[in-house]
């Protein structure tokens, strides 16, 4: 089969033809019919120090899919031959006190598809049993693909109250992206958001902010406190990671309000815990992946129930040969989501 | 009437003979029967740098109290003469979105008792109607007194879940002390405390604390992952606004656990927020005030009921005269709670 | 002033001539833009059993109303004249748990307006300071003035978890109207609303019901099931009080989900606890008023910010003079909320 | 091996000698170390109506108990030989909306142990490995035997908040019981306990119950408000099914309050929907079996701080050939947890 191989401890990737792999016990072996490059695999293929402390080459890149179960190995007693899934790609250890209070996306133990083992930029991959999520029949493929991180976007979003809540989006990649649309669809009533690419706060309009803010251009602080009357945004999703932003989602977050946490910074940060969060009485929750399987169960439902529509996010449809195209694509900051198709374009 | 008086802007306070005050329109005059020295009265007092900032000298110190309606302003409807009383310090507008969300503790036009206005350290004070908090009969006035740090207390511990959960409480002043007893009273099955003043941890012992580290002697941390066998604390509560604590107790809070922050850091502090807080998933939660009312009915209920006994804490008890010889135990850290009796020590 | 009187224990009310009352300590005197008509206010006029044993006439009726604040009692610290308000209808006496708990819509010692003091169905009324919601410049009196109902099908809504969920909706009388929209606009995927009367079902077609049932002509459990592939709604609002619907909710809740009760049997009724409810684990919530103030916060917000419409359910506007033709259009129930205009039609 | 046999559908059942099961895929094998008996099999040994509709005999009985993993079927990833485990008795699908939304206590596909596959009284027994719970070392047989009907209490008590809460508990079987324990254990300030059998409420009081009313000699009702002041209770446990405390439970709820259903009511029962719970603000919970896992986590928890005592209610201890008499012990009502140990009292 054909697959995407980090193949060396450097800047890359090749095309590589491979034995298709067997599932062991509790696992099954589904063919990929979409797959989409998450701002992780393209950490991995630019090598960036992350990867280069994470990751062991040679290693078969993703872990965003969708795709038919079409082999059970030893043991499976939910999955069947045909079924049309996607999965989580936290492979937790169901037993440590994380996994037992259904938090199991903190489990203490976790392995990441695509990163820990192989992946799914391939024609076909390995699953556990345990971390399939079958799909509803009438998503197609490609929005199915992105359920993972439409994941993080729904898991930031709905990491407390949203209904009636005005919310600020910092950062606009496509998580953020995704978050301004569930923001909208679950009882959000105002949501700005800011970047500084022009082309990313375009799809950010299209995802139904009802104010976007080039931060190279405007100040964003004030911005939103003009926005909501100098009271502050109820919730303020920071998705860019971005130091600057660390100082302005405190003056915006109203007092009481909460501040969730998704983008990765790349260094330590100071804060004024004191006059900022104390005082004020804000929350601060730090987010990563997904809760198994609420998160997953509403995914469903916003999409299935049209209230979410993703389409204006798909950006880019390669076949898995054009990886390296999807690569630089998300390189140049002008692209949503990047579907790669296996079976090749139809 | 006697009152302490903040009389010049500069360290010290003085007792002086002033007039009974008079209740304005929504006030009520209140007979005080015990008052107690908080924290931020004994930074007025040595005239730190917020005092400076804040505090317009000359202005009656103390908000801490437990007193008797004597006298009844214009258009009182619900306090009646002769009802036994505390009150709530912070005087809130009762019209933004916090107050109307019922988050009057984050009020955005707050003022606060014996620091914006005149307050309780005095034979009599007037306070207004809407802040006063009926007293269950059984409690007596130096209890009923503290009632208002034991809301700081029971706030703090209380923003999550506590049932079944471990502790780890750093910082033995008198509300990390109260702080101890509420999380047992609460359900709280594992309480650790940390300080460095052995006459506060042995109060800790004394207030249920299942273990007490001195962090001059031991590593809390460690000590802390030993007790809970590598998991750690499902809730930490910072009450000593130490900078060396912020590093610990991102050290010791468990993936998916939350850290409530009441005391307050002279300075802004560096956090890793990338692996200490958003890959875990832990929730930081800024602690101000008292939800109003439920943690007033909260710390009745715990008072009244006897799950919650604050004896070992209050360790002096003064005439109102011997404020100066409160504020210096207080400057020893070898004091709980200082009661100080405007009528005069029974 | 004009006054709509219910003048003698009998059915009917009369228009008056009174003078214009005068505000007491902690009143407001409200000039009235616009008022609507209650089922209850219906209940008065027609004199049901209910009235006869809690209405003591001469009784100006009415409760739902948005005006000016014209005219200060003493003591009143918050309103000021010109201020453009609704309120509260529920005078609740503050001091008991629930008022302390943050639950004074279930204040033991409740007084309603228009029940049991004198209304707004009249050119101006006397209200409680504390009542007064200060309205939204941008809502106009019409909409302000059913905020109060609209403010029972928020919490009916909002008694738990709405985002995402299925929704049956028994009942389309204006709360149940309103109630189909709000589930819509706070993350309602799926709303099925069933009644038997055609024009109120158009109505639900209107306010965004994706299904509607007339239950005298289909089966209203079939029909649920069938369009919930046999799982049942994850939510239902009884707003109907109807003794059949008592058996046809439990059958289409699914297994966990929840069923909020507004509607009012006319007498008890007999529920299969065992089978229907605690094997299934299925909750019900009694639900009564608003809560104070969270309800109208997120009413304010729905409206404001074009999420909810209600213009559909606006179906009549009427001179004050008019109310017994509203009163006549309510028997018949082929209308939605009829507003009477004190000040004359525009 | 010896194991308890519902041999034939009459009342009774008989010690036997059958081989010893063999483990399927996703299945271990447990040497059982304690076994306690149910209410459940109680019924099903008296044979009563459903026991008949239910159980198809042959079928060895018992659900609740300790033990050893001692060997594993195919695809068992997470147990080993040698673990010390007991199990949750609902075999659920793990793929309905309950499974996927953490509540796969109400999946809607449950087969339970002992009652639809065989059973644990027997010196050993084959269970599914995803129901197995692993015991804390320091938790002994007996009393891990009965963390499963400690699980409904706990679960019961738990469906909502407890901290500071009054409770009035209905019916003091053990599960009662152990509700009396948790519920002081989890913060209730007051419980007040209602049975008609003086033993129990002897066993009511030494788990805790601050005022203990036997119903045929003093009203519960009269009883239960004079203790709260006319208050009413904060929450109401129902744990005997009986039709007259459907009336009374309505009545001591406080406005506002919460009724958590465990009892099974025998027959539909009649219920004033509008007077008791919706003008009330009342809430009704429905409870069945236990949170996966986080029900589980709780009990380890309460029973390890040594915060929950159990021992009052363990009054039997009998070698699993005393089945018949442990029977006849619950049908008399003068027990509490009736525990049997296959290899015999040591």
């Amino acid at each position: 089969m054909r697959a995407v191989l980090k193949k060396d401890p450097a800047p890359g990737a090749v095309l590589v033809d491979v034995p298709v792999p067997k599932p062991g016990p509790g696992e099954v072996l589904v063919k990929i019919k979409a797959t989409s490059i998450c701002g992780t695999d393209h950490h991995i293929y630019i090598w960036n120090e992350w990867s280069q402390n994470r990751i062991k080459p040679p290693r078969i890149m993703g872990h965003e899919f969708a795709g038919e179960v079409v082999e059970l190995g030893s043991g499976c007693l939910k999955a069947k031959v045909g079924d049309y899934v996607s999965a989580e790609t936290h492979v937790v250890c169901g037993l440590c006190i994380q996994c037992m209070l259904g938090e199991k996306h903190v489990c203490q133990d976790t392995r990441i598809l695509g990163v820990d083992t192989d992946g799914v930029f391939a024609e076909y991959a390995v699953v556990p049993e345990e971390n399939l999520w079958y799909n509803d029949p009438s998503i197609p493929p490609d929005v199915a693909s992105i359920q993972e991180p439409l994941g993080n976007a729904v898991h930031t979003v709905m990491s407390g109250e949203t209904r009636g809540k005005s919310f600020a989006v910092f950062g606009c990649g496509p998580i953020g992206l995704m978050a301004i649309g569930v923001a909208k669809a679950v009882g959000g009533t105002f949501v700005a958001a800011a970047d500084i690419n022009e082309y990313r706060l375009g799809l950010a309009r299209d995802m139904g902010a009802d104010l976007v803010i080039n931060s190279m251009k405007d100040d964003p602080v004030q911005a939103i406190m003009d926005a909501t009357k100098g009271v502050g945004a109820d919730v303020v999703l920071e998705m860019s990671g971005a130091a600057p932003v660390y100082v302005q989602m405190l003056k915006v977050v109203r007092p009481g309000g909460r501040v969730a946490l998704l983008g990765l910074p790349s260094k330590p940060l100071t804060v004024n815990f004191s006059d900022d969060i104390i005082m004020r009485g804000v929350a601060l929750h730090g987010i990563t992946g997904r809760r198994m399987w609420e998160t997953w169960a509403m995914t469903r439902e916003l999409l299935r129930s049209g209230k979410l529509d993703l389409e204006p996010i798909i950006t880019h449809r390669l076949d898995l040969a054009g990886y390296a195209q999807g690569m630089d694509l998300m390189t140049s900051g002008n692209s949503g989501k990047v579907i790669l198709y296996p079976e090749g374009l139809k």
